[in-house]
């Protein structure tokens, strides 16, 4: 009787074992692969992709969406999920033409790679042809993927990333952190002169580093035997939910950014493990969107990692670890939180703290929907850059393009409509810990003893095990009583930096 | 014009890059992944070798195989040559019917999970069921490829691992072996007990052992920007010839075993990253076959790993890294000459010495070739095992089958015919080897300065470059002036044993 939407499943399952496959395979590439295997590795990626694209695009699968449609009422609310997240993928992989997706193609990976050469060089004028061809075919990009659905070519950009918002909803919710973080900025910065910290200087040995990374990962519920923790250039969260394989990258002169990097992909790596076990190789699995992917990392980096109730559980954890690798350090749990919760006006939105970080989203944010609506042209984006981080964080790039709007990898690569993902994130994650907050008793006491079961039971029933069931709003509504809103996150960081 | 077959290298290519995959995830399971991952890998593997199925045995494959054989005479002898390669695949994929092949993977999976674990019981009668289904679907196995070729059953197991050799001609080449070996093994022995060794005690960290065998990788042609040195549990060589992946595995309590593995699968990874160059996609760039490939790691392990010139490089080498580790081992030349060729009469195969080991396979091969023929069943096989062990090798094997008929993978998986191509393989190593030392001047020379260039380079050109352009008895013909002949392997064993 529901032929059509079983035949689905099926074809979903096979993509899924494909995409396992694709998965692990560039993990390893990542992390084991020696050089003189990337052409064949690449020559291999394609092929399952265009496998992949092939079977997905297929006019069965397109035949079978249709008929499937029609039979919708008889399927069960998690199904019509499913059909609903299976035709937003079929849509979104049948709308493009293979020339067009071969010209983004050659486009994006040739203007990555200048940028790779041209970022050091500061050579924003050799990179501005580049830049030119990726924004054109990006603005292209945007408009076949709007003519589909009906909305705004941005929009239609956001939606690849975020199902269901639109750059209007996202604006109204950064305006209230536009308005009062740079008053809360200079107030945090005027406290922190005050209570300077010490900051670590020694020789932190990467074996430790790891022990400790992996103590505090178990600690927050990682289950090693669904994955690994490795090591990258670029840390990621990357395999698939059964065998969860995050990242860190170390140095021996500190060892705070291994441990927070751990943390933040450990957030990442729980929502994975805790995907719906029923529908595991099926779409409506799957994370609802990178905002609320994201919002699990900065869950456990910022709203978890960052907390005093976990600095009083870390901080002998690290004196255990380091005392004798770094005797002049102090490690006392304050000096501890100071330096974690250490604020600065900067230029690299990667190295940012919590609180400057959503400046630099809302920065990009706005230039990129100017690039792509047409108001600016490529040509502009370093005056406007410059004019914005002098407004927002007060600081010049002028002449600085490297350290400015050469600094990311999103742009030359392609990928317009990502970056308001961040700090919806970062919405997300204090939203929820607040809610979470409210439900679970004592929930600073477990986190001081090192016990997240409660933290973790009550995510993975209100958010991971949810899989993309509900939209982004009701997911939000369901968890937390109410859709986004950024009044979360300042209460959050006028509490965490002003108190 | 050769359209048939130019769609042939295409489909090829695209099987390729899909085996790609599977090699590195194979590798993966066996190195990385945690146990919890297994269910799903197995899922992603089973696709993708039903896809490379499908693939092969697709309608349109037969027919480009068809017009092609038609044009052949207007191909290079290249493209001939892989023809020939892409046809028999053809015919060993599509001469099972699904049903068949359902029932081989399930009895042959079952039995072998029976044996992990009744063979640490020693319960041989709880085996038996397990493996009289094994031996009938072999049977019928065998059958259903003879008819199609033409040949004797077992011929036709064999065939799978080494094309175009039979069972009468490997029992004639393994004869004067049969009727040798014993003579020289007790000669050996009366020998060795005038010459006893000490063996290592001590503590052997992992990490220098590594180190070791990295070194002495590199000094053997390993080439690290296409490869990797990792740890299973059992050791192999995998990944793809633009990135081969070898495995050990240490103990703690001697540093021989680590480092003859690491040779023996260095041998392996050579054959692999020499593979035309040209061919790579296709499948006449593919090993000739698993005598010829097992050749590869015995000349590498035996014919140089064992030799006394090699042993005058390897003595330093052993001592740098471990003199402090055994104080009480006498870590002279001539002692770590003798220990790597202690000779044993033993029951375990996988633990034999190079000078015992053809007598475990002509035992195997025997059984074998009887088993699959019919001239004896299952339920014989404890007993005729005991008698050939007690004639060859002179021990008993009575009440103990764990050690006897039980103690290999082989069988319990289903792999009939493959045992003969390790002593092909040393036949192969022995051969190859003394054409290269007549080829190369003063071979012993350079291999006592680590110097393996020559070697490599010979090899490379006469065996490793062949890929599967020749058959394997042109292919020893080119490369060494005759066929195979185990004469050179007993020159070999009487030279080093006896001498």
């Amino acid at each position: 009787m529901l032929a059509a939407y079983e035949r689905l499943e099926k074809t979903f399952q096979r993509l899924d074992n494909l995409q396992h496959l694709k998965a692990i395979a560039s993990w390893d590439e990542a992390c084991m692969m020696p050089d003189g295997g990337g052409d064949a590795r690449a020559a291999a990626m394609a092929e399952v992709s265009m496998l992949c694209n092939e079977i997905i695009t297929s006019d069965q699968t397109g035949q079978n969406l249709a008929v499937a449609q029609q039979e919708a009422q008889s399927l069960t609310r998690w199904q019509q999920a499913n059909l609903r997240e299976m035709t937003r993928q079929y849509h979104q992989e049948t709308c493009f033409s293979a020339d067009f997706i071969e010209k983004m193609v050659l486009t994006n990976t040739k203007a990555e790679q200048m940028w790779r050469k041209l970022r050091p060089e500061n050579d924003w004028q050799g990179f501005l042809p580049y830049f030119t061809d990726v924004v054109a075919v990006a603005r292209e990009q945007a408009r076949i993927l709007a003519a589909k659905s009906g909305c705004s070519p941005y929009d239609a950009l956001i939606d690849i990333y975020e199902p269901g918002r639109t750059a209007s909803q996202i604006a109204a919710m950064f305006q209230p952190l536009k308005d009062q973080l740079p008053e809360i900025i200079a107030a945090r910065l005027a406290k922190q002169e005050q209570d300077p910290c010490t900051f670590p200087r020694g020789l932190f040995p990467i074996a430790k580093q790891k022990q400790l990374g992996t103590t505090v990962m178990t600690a927050l519920g990682f289950d090693f035997n669904h994955g690994r923790l490795d090591i990258s250039h670029h840390p990621f969260c990357g395999g698939v939910p059964q065998d969860v394989r995050i990242t860190t990258r170390y140095r021996d002169d500190e060892f705070l950014s291994s441990l927070m990097g751990i943390i933040h992909e450990t957030g990442h790596a729980r929502y994975e493990q805790c995907r719906p076990k029923d529908w595991l190789n099926q779409p409506v699995s799957r994370a609802r969107g990178m905002g609320m992917h994201e919002g699990q990392s900065l869950l456990f980096e910022l709203q978890v990692g960052h907390a005093p109730a976990f600095i009083k559980y870390l901080t002998p954890l690290i004196k255990g670890h380091f005392a004798d690798c770094a005797p002049d350090f102090d490690f006392s749990e304050k000096n501890i939180l100071r330096l974690i919760n250490h604020v600065a006006q900067s230029y690299i939105r990667v190295d940012a703290d919590e609180l400057t970080y959503p400046l630099h989203i809302i920065l990009r944010f706005e230039i990129e929907e100017a690039l792509i609506a047409g108001t600016i042209e490529a040509a502009d984006v370093p005056a406007i850059w410059n004019e914005k981080m002098q407004t927002y964080l007060g600081l010049s790039t002028t002449g600085n393009d490297q350290n400015g709007c050469l600094q990311d990898v999103h742009w030359p690569s392609g990928a317009f409509g990502y970056f308001p993902s961040y700090t919806l994130g970062a919405m997300t994650a204090a939203q929820i810990f607040a809610a979470a907050q409210r439900a679970i008793p004592d929930l600073s006491h477990s986190m001081a003893a090192g016990d997240f079961r409660d933290l973790n039971s009550w995510v993975a029933t209100n958010v991971w095990g949810q899989g993309s069931f509900l939209t982004t709003s009701e997911l939000m509504i369901n968890a937390t009583g109410e859709d986004l809103d950024s009044r979360f996150l300042i209460e959050h960081l006028t509490k965490r930096y002003l108190s």
